[in-house]
């Protein structure tokens, strides 16, 4: 039996936008799935993105269609024009709603892909989808990933989930540049699916940051066509509780879901994480993961704005390539957080298990050792409430400024 | 005659805080100087910063001391008495008030410096203190400087100002890891001393970026000693109508002030601007200099939001290193500013002096020619009023890294 959901075809390959790697991907449901997505930020929005908010406030997609090595982002109207082709074209060769269709580009900004080759691609389309290719899929979407986040899981109830990723750098929690696409064949109500896939995207996808960067392109999607017969619900109340739980990550049991949603919301979320986490170990010339933890904080906005603080500071990302304990950069990003003042003597500050004592030398080696771990958690404790976030980065090597400094040329 | 102000003796020696380079400095006015001071934004202010908000209280000063190689943040008590008695011990042996000194320690966070070693320094500060030796107290004043800043200007009304400063890495507009020391001859009342600083230091020191990370120990501060017998003032109303235009630096004749004063303010200005502009070119791996010019904004907050989140953009700094006019990076960094929405259509963006085509691929070798120069400009106007900003920023190169990874260790 397959890993993958029921009732879905994907393919990658490659339509030569711009060299010989896959670089189109397109995934079909068999039949119109119930779908929920969340969009960049950027007030410059890529022009797949303006088409597909459009598209998505039926809360139905049946297929998505993505090409990688070019975005088409400030190409004006015949940008616009082309996002809304690809999905014409791809609706009609493969026989559905072209309001169903999702539609991607990422990559350079502001050149326009040829038309050409995207339209050949999109007529291509059902030619291609022979099969639940993900892994191509996977891959053709990748730009300057070195790794394909791909990712399966099969639960009890019967239901399968699988999510691809992509994304490297241009990488700020919230809006990354990057395309994330959950299929299921579980039965998912629009409504049900679309507050699940933002109480994930906030535990996960929407706490990751490689270079504060904030792109014009990020896409979180899902698509559940039902086919398993597995019903899955997420009530308003359920998100609700979920939201004002003061810890990062209660215990799920208690938000009022049945077993069946449990499951699901809990697998959903872990494949989430462990994407979201594959995201940030990728991460342009990354070479370690850092979790930052902000605990006992009066609210979780402080939390996150103190974390953010600590996981973009290029000071911190440069210590922590180099494997210093130079944690005097640490009490700087707290303290540069201007409206959100901290007590230095309430704060604690943990190297792992490890709590910092200040001006102790002693110590110092203990904490080079913990450094030179690829996973490093950095724990905050502000001594000033309940409220706990957490936040994935990493650090800051020259191989980001090799692959950044002549990117387009 | 002398280029420094009248009344004023300087040293720099080593103090053995950390090798054998100049580490401690120390100016002393001949008479209590009016005097002005700007501190850092931190919420973690060094504890010198906590002595020198005390002592600037009063308007008056008559000495700095300073030592580099060695911050004194997050040291608890024992800094701060540390930082007290850095007053009181050079204040003892310099025969004046030790509310009338101004502290700094700019280095290495967290670690307490060597008490027996600042005291020492302290007590030799009269026997050091033989003449106005300012390159020596400029050079003492570095830490990861390559440069040593010190600039001079005689005026024609007779009046002196000498400044000089420090600063190449954690520098955030408003809170730059920065020292900055400027003195003059000029007879000018404390408060007008404090505006003329402010309206200096937000065309100038408050206006440069290196890498987003903002210190705990930034000071700018300002003594007049009257020695020249030049009077300059500054007033209230001047301040306002400085503040009130929309243009970032609007023609200094037409903001109330006397010739004398109009001299001082705009000589004083021109300094501190190519001061700062001296400290982004020595920024921590800086191979250039990016002047950001934001023009046709609503108002001057959102032009210098705008300002900030492009020159701080790793990416663009990346392509600016790389010389790649990869201006889709540009249009990310204005539309990422997610409160303050542009539009795309009313935008335009100039590299120097060239209007950038969207699309137009003929134009790139044009730009990519523009970009290989050590100073750029980019213009960004948002068509929405007539308010201007200019932040000035550097690239971000491997350099960066390898100073950075292993400051500490």
């Amino acid at each position: 039996m397959s890993e993958f959901p029921k009732g879905f075809l994907a393919a990658g390959w490659n339509a030569g936008i711009k060299d010989d790697t896959l670089d189109f991907g397109v995934v079909l449901s068999e039949r119109p799935a119930s779908a929920a997505a969340i969009f960049t930020r950027n007030n410059f929005p890529g022009n797949p993105v303006i088409v597909g908010r459009e598209h998505i406030k039926g809360g139905v997609l049946q297929a998505v269609v993505v090409n990688s090595k070019n975005s088409n982002v400030g190409t004006g109207e015949a940008g616009l024009l082309l996002a809304r082709d690809m999905c014409r074209i791809a609706a009609e060769t493969l026989g559905i709603d072209m309001r169903h269709v999702l539609p991607s580009s990422t990559g350079v900004i502001g050149r326009l892909p040829l038309r050409e080759k995207i339209e050949r691609a999109c007529r291509e389309a059902k030619s291609r989808l022979k099969s639940a290719d993900f892994p191509a899929f996977a891959d053709a979407i990748r730009t300057t990933d070195k790794t394909v986040k791909l990712k399966s899981v099969s639960l009890n109830s019967g239901a399968k989930i699988t999510i691809a990723a992509k994304g490297a750098g241009m990488i700020e929690p919230n809006m990354a540049t990057m395309l994330v696409y959950a299929f299921t064949d579980a039965d998912v109500p629009a409504a049900d699916l679309d507050r699940l896939l933002r109480a994930a995207a906030n535990r996960s996808f929407n706490r990751i940051t490689v270079d504060s960067d904030t792109s014009t392109s990020v896409t979180f999607a899902i698509l559940a066509n039902g086919l398993s017969g597995v019903k899955v619900t997420f009530s308003e109340e359920t998100a609700r509780t979920l939201e004002s739980s003061p810890q990062f990550l209660p215990a799920l049991d208690g938000i009022g879901l049945d077993s069946v949603s449990l499951e699901f919301f809990t697998k959903f979320l872990e494949l989430s994480q462990s994407l979201a986490r594959a995201i940030v170990q990728d991460g342009e010339g990354s070479t370690k993961v850092l979790e930052v933890r902000i605990t006992e904080a009066r609210d979780k906005a402080q939390a996150l704005k103190i974390a953010r603080s600590i996981a973009n500071s290029p000071l911190i990302k440069t210590a922590l390539h180099g494997g210093d304990p130079n944690w005097g950069r640490i009490l700087m990003a707290v303290g540069k957080v201007f409206d959100e003042p901290v007590s230095f003597e309430q704060m604690k500050i943990y190297f792992g298990d490890t709590l910092l004592k200040y001006g102790d030398a002693s110590q110092l080696p203990e904490l080079e050792q913990y450094l030179k771990r690829s996973d490093v958690i950095l724990r905050i404790s502000l001594g000033q409430g309940s409220a706990e976030e957490r936040l994935w980065g990493c650090d800051l090597s020259r191989e980001y400024i090799s692959i950044n400094a002549d990117y387009t040329t």
